[in-house]
């Protein structure tokens, strides 16, 4: 994040939001559940910190939106620290979905304290989000509390049903690119599309306004992820020797594995053998992008991200809040150069 | 449930608004996944209909409390349903978090699809309960739905905490009583509790009335809790030979047990040794009950069920609605004669 004024404002007050938030679970006896979520947000435990608690970007979203659409980015803060909660929610469960056993380069909730008590500790992450929304009773009113709070609910239908389908894929390997936006538009853009909506929502923009910033988070969430599946094979990490990490040893169901099995050739041949092992990467890597997929990838990442900066034009962002947002954007869409 | 015509007059809208809630997922896409809920809540699959969707005594409490407190009880319906979903969202994720492979004779959720599905259709479930409550705007205004939503958050975190410390007190037989009451509160209580506190506040009850009402399901909720431990270890079931249903088999936290453990004699001595096997459940049932436990429990329902009835009386319940909200009560406390 670039040291700028309002981020940087911002920043620490949303860490005190979720600080406040989660401590409606502060009694004694639920002090290990307490420490479950906070090990989680980063703040205890081994290696907490900044590369534990992520950039908070989405809140920065949040906030940065309703400034730029004229509101006042503190009535928000109940709405950013939501988004955040809800966030680190999905990424509890997704953990334990995907028997994943590390994050952000430390062990997982379940990993440290099993399935079941990491399952009850996302539930509770998930309840204190709409309990935090709620707050903006306080600051925006009845109605646009509970307009918010209807949002966020139909946002976590969307990344329920987008889970579903990621797991549904499976042991699958009849996919195409077609199957890919409905799965990301809901693991990803619904939530990012969430942010910038809720932003304009609370500053009592326009209607049409409000819908030219969810035109903005959405496509910026579907840009974004078309972006860091590409990276996922032809990034840096990947490129420098690190073949274990690429997406193609983990099996996602990334952008270009799926233009790949719909191309039908050498690399869908080679995929529906089974998983891929490290040493095959490279070679690999260079077939696919020899069908397109590379290519293809780069593509749609552009035209997702002109979709988006049309969107935000069209919102007519204001001021210094307005130059962040699209400062912020670029930072997403452009993080590794 | 004795034929009587309210609740008759109810069950089948209750039943209808549950399906027009997950009927929110009706996309062909996600078919799998509204197979998923609607097997949970008994309406497909194997073993389909009455048996399988339990009694549905939770959404009757919140729409013969709205009778009661003086409201029209079909305001109260996305109360009623949201309640009766928030009870089986926990259930799916319960059955995942105790390793249960059936429900009402069926196999579970995770039984049938795998953890990871299971675990995205239990969030799935607690998503639509909290849209299906927003949708008291339509009936009551923004200001009861932003409440009632609030509430049934509340309940929901209530609900996490009560199953925190359930599955923290496994492997734990250093137990007493006084460590019963908060997770059978946050378990069993705080729900039922918010049934007649929501049915009280749909119906524009005066805040002291909705207390009262609210006070009678807390104590309904404990004391039903109190006598299903009871029958757990002396009821028919567990008395006609079956005494592999017997909790003491599976080792629950009951609250007959915890007063054994408490009162550190032979049944204490025995439990701490390990797994009760059911050959011993006979011989083990009746040094308990020799130890106390059993009227101890037996007096704790009985005193419990009268502050509920005594608060269910200062709240002054009206009409045909009163006279089956006590039935229902009942029904609930003295379900084996």
């Amino acid at each position: 994040m670039p040291e700028s004024t309002l981020a940087s404002q911002m920043l620490p007050e949303v860490e005190a939001e979720l600080k406040a938030a989660v401590e409606r679970i502060s009694e004694p006896s639920y002090a290990e559940l307490m420490v479950m979520l906070s090990y989680h947000m980063g703040w205890v435990g081994e290696g907490a910190g900044l590369g534990a608690t992520g950039k908070r970007i989405r809140p920065l979203l949040v906030l940065l939106t309703a400034a730029a659409a004229g509101g006042d980015w503190r009535n928000a803060l109940p709405a950013a620290a939501a988004i955040e909660l809800v966030h680190n929610f999905s990424l509890i469960h997704d953990d334990i979905e995907d028997d994943s056993p590390t994050r952000r380069g430390r062990p997982t909730v379940w990993k440290k304290w099993g399935i079941a008590q990491a399952l009850n500790a996302g539930d509770a992450m998930f309840t204190i989000a709409h309990l935090e929304i709620m707050r903006l009773e306080g600051t925006t009113g009845d109605q646009i509390a509970l307009r918010a709070a209807r949002l966020l609910q139909e946002t976590c239908l969307e990344l329920t049903k987008g889970q579903f389908l990621d797991i549904s894929y499976e042991g699958r390997s009849n996919l195409t690119q077609e199957d890919y936006w409905p799965m990301v538009s809901g693991k990803t853009a619904a939530l990012i599309a969430a942010c910038t909506e809720l932003g304009a929502m609370t500053a009592r923009a326009e209607p049409a306004i409000q819908s030219e910033y969810r035109q903005f988070g959405y496509n910026l969430g579907l840009a974004f992820q078309a972006l860091d599946d590409l990276l996922g094979i032809w990034g840096d990490a990947t490129q420098m020797g690190k073949s274990a990490q690429s997406d193609l040893v983990s099996g996602k169901k990334s952008l270009p594995v799926l233009y790949g099995l719909s191309q039908d050739g050498s690399f869908a041949e080679r995929w529906r053998k089974g998983s891929i092992q490290p040493g095959e990467v490279e070679q690999l890597a260079h077939i696919l992008e020899s069908e397109g997929a590379r290519d293809y990838t780069q593509e749609t990442a552009v035209c997702l991200t002109e979709r988006a900066i049309q969107a935000l034009t069209q919102a007519q962002p204001r001021g210094a809040a307005g130059a962040e947002l699209i400062a912020l954007a670029n930072q997403l869409l452009r993080r590794n150069g």
